[in-house]
């Protein structure tokens, strides 16, 4: 059988396990602490979760592997600092978990609960006024332990790639290719360094997960976070795969959400400061935070990161970052983010723009330096992630929340129903 | 070209690379900080170390890779826990590097300062009487980040085992099979669990670095720290690998360095604590240590550890390690290995046992539970590894050395000569 035919059925067979929503077991049927993935010495044969067969990324096996993935990759460490870390007083709340919402689309309620299990929530924990009013670990999640941010990672390129625009040492009306030459050539040869951050470019780029002949995989296996079939000739790294794009459309007349964005803005990072990002991230948010745990980032072969989604992030340094931004930028002591940075994310993009996009469940949305603004009464932002990633920022209800999960489908429209109407009445509950 | 026929010339190539000692460039021609290895956005490909083709384990590319290891292959976390690290007070001295010793098999005398050129050291610090009087980090290694320990790890592997037979959770005198029965028909079937703590199995294994046929790299290759060749069939993991291994003489006999028998160790501490090692070594020893920063350890595609020389370390958590030996097992306020333990490693093993292995430069030594033991008037031991890693600790001058490197030989002969006669002058300058 030819490679090519046999990556096409592998990739089918991806797709028909993302395919099939009522096959799935629920959570606590594929409760990975209970299945017992890579446990004994040394895990028998059914139970390994592996990098080379793609099972990493397979359902059940991600309740696994999204908690555990520098176990099945190369990883750059973020540093944390040697300092202590920020505070994060408890005010533990007992009347959450049987808080009631209405579920977007439906008619019946759910419980706070209930949402938990619906959503195959790994880790979750809300700060309140800066004090954590509930936090769960669930599955094989502990506090100390990084989950993979998936495209929450977006928003943290985003913040630093804004704070470099505020310091003038990123123009944000240049064209990319006055940074990087190598782009000129492709869809980013014309686009503004203000499109990217905002993702109105224009590109010939699928994101759609269940496509197998979406970009969105080939950028995976150039990047190598995804494996290539026997007698890949591909691009090798990701800065290889971005030089292959080219344009759809006209820039900056409407919001499309590509990833490959993202990994630009990392590039951009990267030359601008002259260092790998994960020290930029250690240096500008890790370390100032006071963040309680080093993270790590996904890396290709070259050492180039996967600033489209590659961070891994325990559930508190999640928070934590959430609540620097709920307080304008400042958090243990210290200014970490620009107040104008924070503010012009919380004032958002154009909406008309967003509108274009198409998304039923996030009417009147926009997206700014790499952040999702609802717009709503209050004024909530969030970052977002396939498979349940999120922080959720309310600053009207001085309210943040982290969260990760890793529902059998990645996209969020399968779990936003389950998730912001929960996040929202929590929200109000918190201010009575 | 056939595979194997690729596979060939590529470990001859590997193998050429090692055999020409004049050709590589001295310590200051091969700083990896100056060559630059992968530096640049993207790093230029003249200076990528990548895995996949094996440049990682060539020189000089060993002298970004041993500090970065974890960029390169999947990996398991070793958590340092949540308090604050044990303090390791400061009194730096100015009189070392002039220091003067007489290499051994030389009639010349080096400084202490050119001995670091001579062995290729990454970092080195010294503790007398438990303060810091010198630390230095050389090319790409810094106080916060991991080096491969190499064969280091097998003593942390060896104190850990030893802790659980003497907390009879682990019984010297059984055989393996009681433990592991999946070894009952190979050479460790009729061994007992001392002889392979302290390495006297009779075993077919070479560990000839120099000879790509040798054992040793097949048991790489098996555990994914060392590329796979095209169509490679063998063993898919270590503990694959150890099923193979057929009996060579008699068990008990001799001394015989053979770093499978200290991954049968690590099977051994799984199977009987039930943990993967990573946590074994977290709560046993880092945690209790008040270690600096994490540590990691490679581990093949089921997530076995490499317990024969995959850990990564700090230095200076490093240099914690031997200071707690150092101290009868106590430090940082508690008592971290039983004092018997270290004593039973202090008094070494049978040095006429030792004596068969033919090391001339290491007359009168022994090997007890995984630590070198020199028997010399100090009665130093230490912990060993190829290119340059060395705990050596001195109990009667109240010394201990923590020593990181990146030799292009790999063998300790080749850097022993300007290594063990510079750690006994130190330790008697210190003592005056």
């Amino acid at each position: 059988m030819k490679p090519i035919l046999i990556a096409l059925l592998a990739s089918l067979a991806a797709v028909a396990a993302r395919a099939e929503p009522a096959e799935f077991p629920d959570a606590a049927g594929s409760d990975p602490a209970v299945v017992g993935w890579m446990q004994g010495s040394p895990p028998p044969p059914g139970s390994v979760v592996r990098y080379a067969d793609g099972s990493m990324y397979s359902f059940p096996q991600i309740r696994w592997s999204f908690a555990n993935f520098r176990q099945l990759a190369p990883t750059r460490n973020i540093w944390r600092g040697s300092g202590p870390p920020a505070a994060l007083p408890r005010a533990l709340r007992d009347d959450i978990d049987a808080l009631t919402f209405q579920p977007l689309g439906g008619t019946g309620t759910m419980t706070w609960e209930q949402s938990l299990a619906a959503n195959y929530t790994d880790a979750i924990l809300v700060l309140h006024k800066g004090r954590i009013v509930y936090e769960r670990y669930l599955g094989v999640m502990t506090p100390h332990t990084q989950h993979m941010a998936m495209s929450v990672t977006k928003s943290f390129f985003g913040t630093v790639a804004a704070m470099l625009v505020a310091e003038g040492r990123l123009d944000p009306q240049a064209l990319v290719p006055q940074y990087i030459p190598e782009l000129k050539d492709t869809a980013f040869g014309d686009a503004t360094v203000r499109q990217v951050l905002d993702m109105t470019t224009g590109l010939k780029y699928s994101e759609n997960y269940a496509d197998p002949d979406a970009e969105v995989w080939q950028h995976a296996r150039a990047g190598s976070v995804f494996p290539r079939p026997p007698g890949y000739s591909g691009p090798q790294t990701f800065y290889e795969f971005l030089q292959t794009l080219q344009k759809d459309g006209e820039h900056g007349q409407a919001f499309a959400y590509r990833t490959v964005n993202t990994d630009v803005l990392g590039w951009l990072i990267r030359r601008v400061t002259g260092q790998p990002v994960g020290d930029v991230l250690s240096e500008r948010i890790w370390q100032p935070l006071g963040a309680e745990e080093d993270g790590y980032i996904l890396i290709d072969t070259v050492g180039n990161e996967f600033a489209g989604g590659g961070l891994n992030v325990t559930l508190r340094d999640l928070a934590r970052f959430g609540e620097m931004m709920r307080l304008d930028g400042r958090f243990n002591g210290r200014q970490v983010v620009p107040r104008a940075v924070v503010d012009d994310i919380r004032r958002g993009a154009d909406r008309e723009h967003f509108a274009k996009a198409g998304y039923k469940l996030l009417p009147g949305w926009s997206y700014r330096n790499q952040w999702w603004v609802t717009h709503n009464e209050h004024g909530a932002y969030a970052a977002r992630g396939i498979h349940g990633q999120a922080i959720y920022i309310d600053p009207t209800a001085e309210m943040v929340i982290a969260r990760f999960g890793s529902h059998p489908l990645a996209a969020n429209a399968n779990f936003d129903p389950t998730s912001l109407p929960a996040f929202h009445a929590l929200a109000k509950h918190l201010m009575r």
